[in-house]
């Protein structure tokens, strides 16, 4: 049993969860405090709530560098366009294999370096073609235990669907397993969505209770097949927008 | 400038938040993990979350002993009554000057220990006549940051309505500035309900950004009595089920 739940790492490094309710989406500010410029990323902003980001990142005092994305979201218009015409500098960045538009497209084994903090990219498709997971460094300056941004691949006792976007419940399975249950039982689970009020899990508590990704491999396969689920009803609006970082040339289409 | 914004205590004590959405209300879990029996408490739990948090407590081994109500809710039912159907052994509790029943009523400079953990009981009148902070202790053993439960006391960039329950808006000021502003400015504040999407703040951050406490005593007064807010939903019934931990005699009202 893992009991870690918070990430430890004091004055060095600064971290706040957001949450956008009409999607349940969590948004995660990253900043580096002790450096000279305070650089922050934020982690799957949506569009709805970039004045609130925004207003909290200059309250705080930090310079925001990054606005990352774990996917091509289907439920919300992401944030990252507003925020690049908002504040000069701010660098995109998406999966290449999502095949989105981004100023930096990354891939398995690429670094985001915010500061001293470290993100590697984990590619877990299967939810979309294009997923990844974000985990901070494992070295001794950064924060402990781990912090995993695990998008929609793993939510708290639950995944992503995965019958739109190139989805792939066996590329799913793989993922998961291969790519976040293979990391340190306390690492920290903080997912792009929850919707029974869950903020945080761990690894270890994911191996061992979600109902879904415990089962065996055509087990789960089956799950997914037979999940029913009502047709995406942002998926038309929000897809093609998040395809080009939220802002669809030449007009702008979410505000 | 204040940036420490989660709590630090690795592997001996266990926090999670967790969230409400139709009253976006959190209840907090802590539990000191270290303890032979991983004592733990429930801060502000709902009715319609009792099943979720017992599952999560099960989940992570842990043994609930307190349910604790940092007022007599108005928006909700809490789920301590509940909580004591379910676990046999669990102790309610909530401030002797809210006048609610309870197995144990708090007041100014009693403390809750469970395992190592200390939850120092500060009054902080003015939203209802009996609310209180619950802070955790200062002593080495503790969570740094201290990690402030305010309630309805003192919200992110807001604070809770004065115009019902005995509440006060002078009362209110008094109560923050002398009970929770006189905190360490890295303590981390945890409230009762966010509406914004934030999770978390610290006593520094208030004291510089909160619009309304940090404006003075008579702007703070004349802020609270022209707030022209809607009379509250939830309250004729929420209540009189709450001054008797959510469960009315002879009969349930929640189930």
């Amino acid at each position: 049993m893992v009991f870690h739940t918070t990430p430890s790492h004091a004055s060095k490094y600064l971290f706040r969860q957001l949450f956008e309710k009409d999607s349940s989406t969590y948004t995660y500010l990253l900043a580096d405090v002790s450096h000279p410029q305070k650089h922050a990323v934020l982690i799957d902003p949506v569009d709805k709530t970039v004045d609130r980001d925004l207003s909290l990142i200059h309250n705080l005092g930090l310079k925001l560098i990054y606005a990352v994305n774990t996917h091509v979201h289907a439920d919300h218009v992401t944030g990252t366009g507003m925020l690049k015409s908002k504040v000069s500098g701010v660098i995109s960045v998406i999966s290449k294999a999502s095949n989105a538009k981004a100023d930096l497209l990354v891939e398995s084994g690429d670094r985001i370096v915010v500061g001293d903090l470290v993100l590697e990219v984990l590619p877990t498709p299967g939810h979309t073609v294009g997923c990844v997971t974000y985990v901070t460094g494992d070295g001794p300056d950064q924060p402990q235990p781990r912090i995993a941004f695990t998008g929609d691949a793993l939510l708290i006792r639950g995944c992503g669907r995965t019958d739109f976007q190139g989805g792939s419940s066996a590329e799913l399975y793989k993922s998961v397993h291969s790519q976040i249950f293979s990391l340190p039982e306390e690492t920290l689970v903080y997912p792009a969505h929850d919707y029974k009020g869950f903020t945080v899990s761990t690894v270890g508590e994911e191996k061992q209770y979600n109902p879904r990704l415990t089962k065996d491999k055509e087990t789960f396969k089956s799950i997914m097949e037979n999940l029913n689920l009502a047709y995406p009803k942002m998926i038309d609006v929000a897809v093609p927008a998040n395809m080009v970082c939220g802002l669809q040339d030449p007009v702008p289409t979410t505000h």
